[in-house]
């Protein structure tokens, strides 16, 4: 169905669009391991530009990053009574080290709460200790029955964020500064329109008393939660027995917190920005942002590729990821399809004749024309083409959000708005029956009570009642229901 | 037996000191997972910076990273026989994911040619498409019953480098490429003095047709290696199938290697560059280069600190990692042996008093003496009073190796030497049975046959006879001998 080096498009398989751009982006590969994916280079350097940019900021704001092991005693999970119900049927069994059958069992970590826990009630005394602002990469395990690379992985990659304070207040005040260093990751990084707000309790990650979530909306309609970050209470101190004493010199449990982005970022990005030729890389986190593509032939190929290194080395000095595509075994008609399947914002074409012009071919990623600059002028003026793709992205996202989302005060608008695909604005009740029944009817789940409306959404309403019982809404807004991934 | 804030005397007991060393600079501490470690943040620091400087020289000789699945299929181990005896007494082993047992049960990765090996079967066609330049950055896992941290833990962090090349020659020079990056590496920022050499037949990574390490001396005298690469010929491409249509159209197993450094070099700067009080960090890896102290009392505190702020400031303007030490619940002398202990460079005292006369007080960490300097020579000098330290760290640990390095071609002497805690240059026949007899006499092995014996060794002999033996020697120079971590 799909073309050589095209892809099933969007309209007709969103999936098979995704599965296939996923593979001939070169961005992963399935592996022989139940559930678990390969990343291949080029995704493996989106990655790394995510958590490079991640990372800088943490380290900025005073977080420190560890190394904590690998696996968990078994009895660790089990401490905290919602953390073991929310993880156990995910968890892998080490049972057996060299010919050691184990009497008391590891797990591979789902998320590491626990041990550190363990360890921070080594380390805590005093309040003068505290916050402890820690942090550390890695992957992490749960197993998925249906695998889909980026999005359900039984091991996937992130950064777990785990902190602990002297009080409530402090700890809240970072679970909302790691919420909003999210979306502002994800706003101008990533160009990717997200909606801040706290999960229902339903949805509450296993053991917080709050989790806060970024929702994103991919091409399809879906929701995809991109980004959680927990107030945990002193549930894990308890559980772990971490406690201080206080300036007061009396014994308090900490306050701690939880924040995640994971490898499912990647998945958001493809979603959110991807169209029927394949991925846009937005130009703030693109592993190449510029390729220049020498079209020489034969007798002249290695001095256009000369010359596309020439051009590339003045790019670079501006700080641009620049790829020259020196292969020759190749049709230039495959290099520009491959590009722009890759999502590369920015190409180059340079042929001889217009080296000798003085002029250069360029086209952006986000649009069917070519245009023909002046060498000089190509040059001088990529940041701002890459700034302009980069806007144009997060503008073309946003509207897509805001034309998909309907406000809504019956059921009967509610199931068709949802079977349309779209996200809903409604009143709910807070009942968490409702909310199941709701799911059960149309597959849709309440996917944040939004923190800030006024972002996206304008008109503001205080009361209401709900969609689906007519009793008197709960949360003082219109929370936003949609269909997740 | 140690004081509060110092540690136990190296020559007291070297392993009392390491572990005191690595628990109070707060590098690491134990975990409750058998054999494994946390990695506190001024240990995850340091790892970082390594991270950091090898990985830019990965990429800027074209290689790629990926990231492989932390499981293997337990039938991909016993694909290749050498390997899977070499690995099959360490191994972890999982054997149920959720609720469900597995018949076919994975083991956690204790290095990944193997699954490597099979994905790149799947990815290679045609000479095109080599040379495969992939690394990953990781953990793997091997029991280890006697845990040590850095040393030896079942699971370490490293990466772990695999290439696939057309031919024997390219993929050989790739083996060397690595190995003598590692030297580098080691010798111009880590200030470790190592000796690149090829491994004899018995001491072999498990699969390898050719195994080169480095290997540095520590200050008890016994050797560390520190790095190894690999040439695997043609062993792993058989086992997996990995193999490509050559330009002439033939079918050919492609040649491989791999190389890896891991979190052991920790161990290594540790045991180098110690003393009696705690680390000494290279200045060019150091995580922080230079702290600085104020020293004000209750009623001017705050205003030195602002001053030390400042102070800080210039020098992070010439890309220093500065600290000030802010913390006022302890006096001056624990904030001294404490970042004493931590190894940090360079320490600046900074008093009122001095603050009036212009001057600060300049500390190195491997001097006792303080000097008083004007504030700008402080500010100005500071990047080459840390070459200086970094410079002498090199020139004391390649004394120290040269010093404890014997030559001696009597069996008796050799005892003698090993028994004495130093390194022994003597002939071998090459036979692995004296080998085992000599490791079973002595505890000693054969740490490499030195590829460049004039680095370190300037005279140099043809011939001779085994030192144990008597037999012909082998390998046509003197090989090194010494105990091992
Ligand atoms: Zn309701
Ligand atoms: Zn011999």
């Amino acid at each position: 169905k799909a073309q050589q080096y095209g892809v099933t498009p969007q309209s007709v398989d969103f999936n098979d669009w995704y599965n296939e751009v996923v593979k001939k982006a070169d961005l992963a590969d399935n592996s022989p391991v139940a559930g678990a994916m390969v990343v291949k280079p080029y995704g493996s350097a989106l990655w790394e530009n995510i958590v490079r940019w991640l990372d800088t900021r943490f380290k900025a704001t005073g977080h420190e990053s560890l190394i904590f092991p690998t696996l968990i005693p078994m009895g660790f999970i089990t401490k905290e009574a919602d953390h073991v119900e929310g993880f156990a049927p995910e968890l892998f069994t080490v049972s057996k080290i060299g010919t050691e059958e184990l009497s008391e069992p590891y797990v591979l970590r789902p998320t590491s709460e626990t041990i550190i826990g363990h360890m921070w009630a080594g380390w805590l005394n005093s309040y003068r200790d505290l916050p402890f602002l820690h942090y550390q990469w890695g992957s992490v395990f749960r197993a998925e029955l249906r695998t889909k690379a980026f999005l359900r992985t039984s091991e996937f990659y992130w950064h777990e964020g785990h902190t602990a304070h002297a009080d409530e207040a402090e700890a809240r005040a970072e679970v909302r500064q790691q919420l909003d260093l999210y979306h502002e990751f994800c706003r101008n990084v990533l160009a990717l329109p997200v909606v801040r707000g706290e999960k229902t309790a339903s949805e509450r990650f296993a053991g917080a008393v709050a989790t806060y979530s970024i929702e994103g909306m991919m091409r399809d309609g879906k929701a995809l939660q991109s980004g959680t970050s927990h107030y945990l209470g002193q549930n894990f101190s308890r559980a772990f027995d971490v406690k201080f004493q206080t300036r007061e010199q009396r014994e308090e449990y900490a306050h701690t917190t939880s924040w995640a982005i994971s490898s499912r970022i990647i998945g958001a990005i493809i979603m959110t920005h991807g169209d029927d030729f394949g991925l846009i890389m937005p130009p703030n986190i693109a592993p190449i942002q510029v390729v220049v593509i020498p079209v020489g032939r034969k007798d002249n190929f290695d001095e256009m590729v000369a010359e596309g290194e020439r051009l590339a080395a003045e790019l670079r000095a501006q700080g641009l990821s620049v790829r020259v595509d020196k292969r020759d075994g190749v049709t230039n008609g495959f290099k520009y399809n491959d590009w722009e399947l890759k999502g590369v914002p920015v190409r180059i074409e340079l042929g001889p004749r217009d080296l000798e012009a003085g002029v250069v071919v360029v086209k952006n990623r986000n649009s069917e024309e070519k245009e023909t600059l002046a060498r000089e002028e190509a040059v001088s003026g990529m940041r701002a083409r890459l700034d302009g793709i980069q806007a144009w992205l997060l503008e073309r996202a946003t509207s897509f959000m805001l034309d998909n989302t309907v406000t809504v005060d019956t059921y009967q608008e509610f199931q068709a708005a949802i079977e349309a695909g779209k996200w809903v604005r409604a009143f709910h009740c807070g009942d968490p029956e409702s909310e199941k029944q709701i799911k059960d009817d149309t597959k849709a789940t309440i996917r944040n009570i939004p923190l800030d409306d006024a972002e996206f959404f304008a008109e503001r309403e205080e009361g209401g009642v709900c969609v689906h019982t007519g009793k008197p809404a709960a949360y003082g807004k219109r929370v936003i229901f949609g269909r997740q991934y």
